[in-house]
């Protein structure tokens, strides 16, 4: 589910995909965290231990990031680019320091532009895997994808 | 809503808070996207203008990021810290570079664990607003939060 730029008629649902690998390092972690998250179970790989997480973890919005950035990296390629919608059931599991993730994604629903304009609504399920075989996150995504010729 | 660390029974619904504003700049708004969504109309305020905002824009992930930081330093502290469930119905407006932003949460459900543990659930509605009086974000977001005595 790669190579050239997509339009709406491109997209069926089952269609899946499965991007690489990249590991994520405690460091990583304690800088988004630091920024965006500083609670102590994100921030503090020590005190973390005494969280109800029982361990170091990533803020959800990092494993969100995450997502994001091999989604665009390795889904595929749509034209006019990644226009998110809006996410339903978005959750997250534990994601630490050390772990290679990877995300796939599946396309679940096509529907065309109710209003009858050149574009439509292509929902995927993208599903963040750890190594462990954590799912460290689960979201339903919306992204607008114009129709061909447009 | 704001003061001591609340537990369960603390929460109630209706109640609301709202945080300071801050600004969010054109320089961040790219970092973050170089970062986590490097896509034309995040990273390049130039060329953004031919994308389908019309504007260069903050990455969605970006918003959600920045509103866990106002949500964490201005929203009720929570007994053993903001612990998230999932997120439902996360959708997005534009967030320029000079926007300044608050968010605006309001409890619209609080409910005891089915299992009878001593924890409950709390949803929340949080919306994110612009200095323009755009909605940068809505998300409703549901929490594990501790019941009293645990």
């Amino acid at each position: 589910m790669t190579g050239v730029r997509r339009y709406f008629e491109d997209f069926h649902v089952g269609e899946s995909f499965t991007t690489p690998e990249i590991e994520v390092t405690t460091d990583e972690i304690v800088d988004f965290a630091t920024r965006f998250d500083p609670q102590f179970f994100h921030t503090d790989p020590e005190s973390a231990h005494a969280s109800v997480f029982g361990e170091h973890v990533a803020s959800g919005w990092h494993t969100a990031a995450l997502t994001m950035r091999l989604w665009h990296d390795h889904g595929p390629p749509v034209q006019g680019g990644l226009i998110g919608l809006g996410v339903e059931d978005l959750r997250w599991g534990p994601l630490r320091g050390g772990d290679r993730i990877h995300v796939v994604g599946e396309v679940i629903e096509t529907r065309p532009s109710s209003s009858g304009a050149p574009r439509g609504v292509v929902r995927l399920r993208l599903r963040t895997l750890s190594h462990r075989d954590v799912e460290v996150q689960h979201m339903v995504a919306a992204i607008l994808v114009p129709a061909r010729g447009h």
